[in-house]
């Protein structure tokens, strides 16, 4: 922590001395000169240029930000508290500031974007520099446009999947086998992890499950399982945790797995866009260096949910498929009813108290939650050889009956930190049926916006409680869903987009 | 300017009161707020969360940035410069803050990232919230990088051109004829408009013309003429020169033609890509919307020019054609030799040198500098009927010969404001010849990237100076070219480039 420069020298060259203004910009390090100071002049820095920040034997890429004379001295610097941090910085230390040598890799993201497909090692490039910090959020959104969609082909997802393993820590269970599960996404409230979990580790297998956030859902796992139990544990807590119980249930990002993915994901969400490539690197690079051998994926597919056809399917689970068996993973495919909404809530509280119903075998659970769950755990069994072929959902029907799989959630719990109750919402609102008939149709990604814009998953209570199912029977006035909200601007918002779209749940006359 | 809300009345919800901290982060607006303050725990804003803010009757979008405790109170937030600037902000107003209504457009983008094609009302709908501010640069670079390379059809380029001139100001000079010239770039030293404007004003007729600054070259006409001449000139200020003079050489961006092409430009320039489809928008939106009834478009097409290859020319006149025809526009595409750089200098005022020498008759004017404004320059004057086909490249020798273009000039760059002597460089190194030989091939992009190193185009005396052209003979230690620089640290940066990219002059061995 010391520095050749002291207060009192006078500075060298492309110097500033840093003063801590405390402004947080996150993930993109921003770096705060005056633009009449002597290396902007110098240099010719302008607001927005790249540039090198060393000190302290650390250097990282910043953005500059100007500030006028109110703020900084003409020889003083500041940082974004993120860069702060990575440079291990102190008030009065002196940094040095220069051109950035050019990144290489954003030549290989300019070619993918006009249509060329990338090799390996261009892969790795991307990604390195990625990781270090060196890519600007307009880098990082034009890399996630040139993946959008069916963008990389087969040899690019198995180099960009090998790629975020590399570039993150891997981990070691000494077990022959690891198994795992994990479902694609795009389905609210199918939040079956909870309880697969619990269920599985009961039989005995070992499944150290990582979660993620929302991308662009109401909620992940993660989001809903913090509501019940400490979620960012570090590598040496969460093996506690799977010595003590066989399983957990923890964020990924706390583990530095695959960290490029987190970064990949964050800009996914601010745009909102999904890659078929980038999905299955970002599952495959999060499981093979979380040492599983052994998985299962849930696949939902229905025509909004975020695998809309069965020829979607097909050519995703092959995918899938084809990239875990080069790394040795053992992958089998489940492809389920993505028509409606699964269990009851959406959005993390609101999902944790239907998990919460199914483990406790309440008579108030919803079946269709249940349902799924058992089918995946069942396949999880048999995958993991707990039973042979055709006995797992038996098992795992046995396993939540006799209170087992509840015994291991509370003690996975515990093991993270301690089991908690969900928090309620503070601001509520039921959207009720215009007219009589039988419920037709559920836009899932038009009723996840109405979760999100409620404030989910930022507020944890946030959401939307989902009181009718595809074909049931509703009359005028009936509830079809209630808004859950911790403000009420959110509560506003959310239900103006509710009713400006009134085909959210399509009622038919009968 | 008056505010409801003065500093001795208690704030109502939703609103922070405005305190000036000076941080210009340019095009994305900011707003800074405590992360404990009312309205971030009321609606859950968190660092790059996308807000709504309003005062003063005027409303922006904005990212949050999170500051800690030592900038603000617990009911202020600040505004960056243009943010403040847009609002007429001042110190002690009250701001409200809120969610912003969601931006339908941004569907579009997600969806042309997809790979599916924009309708016209599309299109003009992304333009025109991007005119309005209401684009964060991760959502301007999805854009830019959905339309990268060849990814607009003709249907997509002709509605983004009519967005993109719809979205601003409109030229009526109350003339039939109005001449223009333009180049598509990617040539180093291609610098003919300041020689074309005065031949052809100088033989009677109008050409006001609009250029733009650097893209992803080391310098744009408007850098380049900025060293003779004033050019951010408004749109008044325009008109009172073309009137006395017939013709102008002015900043684009300073007249609000096509203000959607300076914010996408902005992000072509940060990630080096260029796109086919908004190229043609970029120009003929421009040219359209300055009221250009002819124009002449020099296209040079060489292996590392911005066209590269016949096939791609013939593309790109038919798409410049097409698109221009639509709008009443005639336009003649002149395809010229794109294998080296043209003229001497590359950088600002390294190519204002060589423009001057030309314009004065000097006897060291680089004579393909001058040829290839002569067939330009004589283009325009057959297109505008001044002379017939044939006899336009006579007519414009002559008017450089007798001097009629350099009093034309003179009198143009008075009106702007005055004629000045553009700088010159303090730091200079020249690259030596390693061995004997033919010069057999020049990299304009690496070349390029030379001078763009050295500091061109924001330090504008920086850039690099060629000795040789294609297929000359040198022998080991002459001087291939000069890098100039304003700073020793952007000299060592080129210097270093250029000794590890020795194909930028590839020399053959005899």
């Amino acid at each position: 922590m010391t520095d050749p420069v002291t207060q009192n020298d006078s500075l060298p060259p492309n110097c500033l001395r840093l003063k801590r203004l405390g402004i947080e910009t996150r993930q993109e390090f921003v770096i705060y000169m005056r633009a009449d100071c002597p290396v902007c002049r110098a240099e010719g820095f302008t607001v927005h240029a790249r540039v090198r920040v060393a000190a302290n034997g650390n250097s990282i890429i910043a953005s500059v930000h100007h500030v006028l004379d109110s703020l900084l001295g003409p020889d003083q610097a500041s940082l974004s508290e993120s860069a702060w941090l990575a440079l291990a910085a102190q008030d009065g230390h002196a940094v040095t500031i220069s051109h950035p040598r050019p990144l290489e890799s954003l030549a290989y993201v300019r070619a993918k974007l006009y249509g060329r497909t990338l090799t390996p090692s261009q892969l790795t490039e991307i990604i390195s520099d990625m990781v270090a910090g060196r890519y600007s959020d307009i880098e990082l959104a034009a890399f996630v446009s040139g993946c959008a969609g069916q963008r990389l082909d087969p040899s690019e997802v198995l180099g960009l999947t090998r790629a975020m393993i590399e570039a993150g820590d891997r981990l070691d269970w000494d077990k022959p086998m690891i198994v795992d599960k994990h479902c694609v996404g795009g389905l609210p409230g199918n939040r079956t992890t909870p309880i697969v979990v619990p269920i599985v580790a009961a039989n005995g297998l070992t499944i150290p499950k990582t979660s993620s956030r929302a991308i662009t859902s109401p909620a992940g796992t993660a989001d809903t399982m913090e509501t019940m139990a400490p979620v960012d544990l570090d590598l040496g807590a969460m093996r506690r945790v799977v010595e003590q119980t066989g399983g957990c249930i923890v964020w990924g990002g706390a583990v530095h797995l695959s960290p490029a993915d987190d970064m990949l994901i964050r800009v996914e969400r601010a745009l909102d866009i999904d890659s078929e490539g980038q999905l299955v690197a970002s599952v495959l690079s999060k499981k093979v260096a979380a040492g599983s051998t052994h998985m299962v994926i849930d696949m939902p597919v229905g025509a909004s949910a975020k695998v809309r056809s069965a020829e979607d399917a097909v050519r995703l689970t092959a995918s899938l498929e084809t990239v875990s068996a080069a790394f040795g993973l053992h992958t089998r495919v489940v492809v389920t009813d993505g028509r409606q909404p699964v269990g009851r809530g959406i959005g993390p509280a609101l999902e944790a108290f239907d998990v919460l119903a199914v483990l406790r075998n309440e008579a108030s659970a919803p079946a269709d939650l249940r349902a799924r769950a058992v089918e995946l755990a069942g396949a999880v069994l048999e995958l993991g050889g707990v039973t042979a072929p055709g006995g797992g959902c038996a098992r795992a029907t046995d396993t939540l009956d006799n209170g087992d799989a509840w015994a291991k959630f509370t003690q996975i719990c515990e093991a993270q930190g301690g089991l908690r109750e969900p928090p309620r919402s503070t601001h509520r609102l039921p959207v009720l049926a215009l007219h009589a008939g039988r419920i037709g149709a559920i836009d899932n990604r038009k009723f996840a916006k109405v979760a999100k814009l409620a404030g989910a998953p930022a507020a944890p209570a946030a959401g939307a409680d989902l009181h009718v199912r595809l074909g049931e029977e509703v009359t005028r006035g009936d509830p079809l869903f209630t808004i859950h909200a911790e403000s009420p601007g959110e509560l506003d918002y959310a239900a103006q987009y509710a009713a400006a779209h009134g085909d959210i749940l399509v009622v038919f006359d009968e």
